[in-house]
């Protein structure tokens, strides 16, 4: 397959370039990235999807003004001084587009130092600086290994609807939209339809937005965000669930690996080793850990960067899960803990998973009978008769199942070290963005 | 990884029983998928997400109801008759939830024949019937085709945003969100962005919902649905872009063979080959063939079904791409003709691929310079600034580029020869439907 003119030299990628035949005519195609007009000689640095490419032209050239498209078309020549020992010489150079505006911050520099709110603001360009794009890539290959690892194990992909027809879940925090005249939500997570896929597929996963409307503006928080789910049945209780998560948390580090090695040495991403064993932590003992009160019913976030503190000195492990959450603070779909307690209705078989001292993942059972689903929506003051779709499934022979849900930009967040998740997001959305 | 219990009998999965040792232990989990009560002898069929098995008892032993979910533990014994040729007998079973309420289908008829309605009324467990669940099958290896296929031309993938600030691209059909107090729109396609993104990645792809506020309940309309887009930078024109989704399509019909034979065969999905140069006919061809005025703006779908039937008897190709389609019916980000012809101003650069005689996909060349996004938003009767963030991308330079979309559930529906799209939509949503 090439989308190449029949009959023309074929195009050379930027990173091709060094592998080219010294002497022969190559043809480029990209972006220019950068100018540099020297009393001798002049440069143009083209970049193309692969990388950077040194393009030759005598001293006083005009050259196209800088993220202009262009052809390059000239002669591989060996120069020990250019960027993987190749350079284009003698080039007939084509403009593919009209003359570039000049950027809104200067892309060929190497780090970019712009404003948050600026980078922000001009995401279609400040996107292209290559530590920035680096970024995405850390993402776009984490979601890679998340969906291979679980095709791995037999899970099946699924597809769920985003318009729901009420806030069941959780009546905070929702979008209202005007479905034909008629109020609609948008799902805030596919908790329900997940669940009741796994009555069909034993396994799923899905990959996909989920919708917040979170009134506060924080670094950590997005009104909608990319969500990975799974979900699977026939498990025993929720270190099930862990030990599935911590294969897929492996296989999205090795993609990263694979797929995105070059991003990783652009943004300094510190990748995490997944351990053979995620170290696990009860509740109530993280409670003591920390020293916090023993009827806390969660975790601050100075409690989460103490636990993450101490998985890194204890168990030389960049994750800890905490297990047992007081049932007060989980959604009503929640298994109660299994495990021997001295208060067994307060914990239950739920997780969170700190990574670096930060939520990463929220997991755990799920209730499974259609007696404690019951009970589970009578108790919140609830009419099981409203969520009469959902119960379908349990009513119908549902085996006893859990999942968990990773949040895409506070997983490349951590790997890159932003303060803020919009810096991973190609487009985020809250409080007061909605554009670009 | 294993979610067993240390020490207990591993799980077999039904599809691996005719593996078992005759005469060893095996545990399996599912579903009664089946009670048959003969005189000598009862039998219960059990379905877990690999297939079923056949686990004898005693004649007059109490099965539990269809569909409750068990653990049988018992003697792996070969028995000709038995699907597989391996049964399990002497088992001992053990219920994993209270027994399961009578299914509104049943599920154990190798055909399911309910109407439409009460299939989607009770989708939770309608989708558990092995053909119907095959369906999907057949969407999930579809979707993994696509993605593979793209990552092995080097594209990246891409996750955008579904709140958008304005119904730009269509002010029709668009849905309205409250946003924290002010309005937002869903978007009906990632097209903008992903345009953009062929700025800083040149090939990008997204698998993700779209939504349309189609007001019209027809069989081949969904509000919300599963858009397959692909764009690419530094293309000649549409036909290049018509090469990638060859490639894809291609790619796709792979996965489906490689990942969900078995559902090919229990769905009876016609499965197309994919020819390697897809049939292409221009505009003003397709409508002189089927005998339609030569001024019709658009194609009927009995001229779409014509053109089907004669692609198939000329090219022996399920596929025919219309190119060339008229200007005044496509969006105005769509690039004119810059082939030979008679009216140029009159023809774009785009074209919709007809899968037997539907259309599936719907492509082209979009405009790339500055100059030319002004002159055709001022063409609408629109203010360029209206679109300012969109038009970042352009100022600062674009390749020649487009892209196109595949509609999953179009494409799974013709596969497998539904008559509506909602057969093959786990959850459709349209004008009346939003539950479950």
């Amino acid at each position: 397959m090439t989308t190449d003119t029949p009959g023309a030299t074929p195009r050379t990628l930027c990173s091709a370039l060094p592998a080219a035949e010294p002497g022969s005519t190559v043809r480029l195609q990209g972006w220019v990235h950068r100018r540099r007009e020297l009393s001798a000689v002049t440069f143009l640095v083209l970049r193309d999807r692969s990388g950077l490419a040194q393009v030759v032209l005598p001293a006083g050239s005009e050259v196209p003004p800088e993220e202009t498209t262009v052809e390059v078309v000239g002669t591989a020549t060996a120069n020990a001084q250019a960027p993987g020992g190749v350079e284009v010489t003698g080039p007939t150079i084509t403009l593919l587009t009209e003359p570039a505006a000049t950027p809104p911050v200067e892309l060929w520099r190497p780090a970019l130092t712009a404003s948050l709110p600026t980078l922000l603001d001009h995401a279609p360009v400040t996107w292209r600086h290559p530590a920035q794009k680096a970024r995405w890539q850390l993402a776009a290959a984490s979601l890679q290994g998340f969906r291979s690892t679980l095709d791995g194990l037999d899970f099946t992909e699924i597809q769920t609807p985003k318009f729901v027809a009420s806030a069941t879940e959780s009546g905070a925090n929702v979008f209202e939209v005007d479905y034909f005249g008629r109020p609609a939500y948008l799902a805030q997570s596919p908790q329900f339809y997940k669940q009741q896929m796994v009555g069909v597929f034993e396994r799923v996963y899905e990959v996909g937005p989920v919708f917040r409307a979170e009134p506060h503006d924080t670094v950590r928080h997005l009104a909608e965000y990319v969500s990975l789910d799974a979900e699977l049945g026939f498990v025993r209780d929720h270190r099930d669930v862990l030990t599935v998560l911590r294969e897929v948390l492996a296989g999205m580090v090795a993609a990263v690996h694979e797929r995105a090695g070059e991003a990783v040495a652009l943004t300094g991403a510190d990748v995490p080793v997944v351990p053979e064993e995620i170290p696990v932590i009860h509740f109530r003992d993280a409670l003591a850990l920390v020293g916090a009160p023993d009827d806390e019913p969660d975790l601050a976030p100075e409690h989460e960067r103490a636990l993450g503190a101490w998985a890194r000195e204890e168990h030389d492990s960049d994750f800890v899960a905490v297990e047992g959450y007081p049932m007060a603070k989980r959604p009503f779909y929640t298994h109660p803990w299994s495990g021997p307690a001295d208060d067994p209705a307060r914990w239950s078989n739920s997780f969170d998973l700190l990574f670096r001292g930060l939520e990463l993942v929220t997991g755990g059972q799920r209730l499974h009978q259609p007696s404690e689903y019951d009970a589970a929506i009578r108790a919140r003051g609830e009419d099981p008769a409203s969520y009469a779709s959902y119960l379908q499934a349990f009513e119908h022979g549902m085996p006893p199942h859990g999942g968990f849900a990773i949040g895409l930009e506070r997983w490349t967040g951590r790997l890159t070290g932003a303060q803020n998740v919009r810096e991973v997001t190609l487009f985020p959305r809250d409080l007061n963005r909605l554009t670009p």
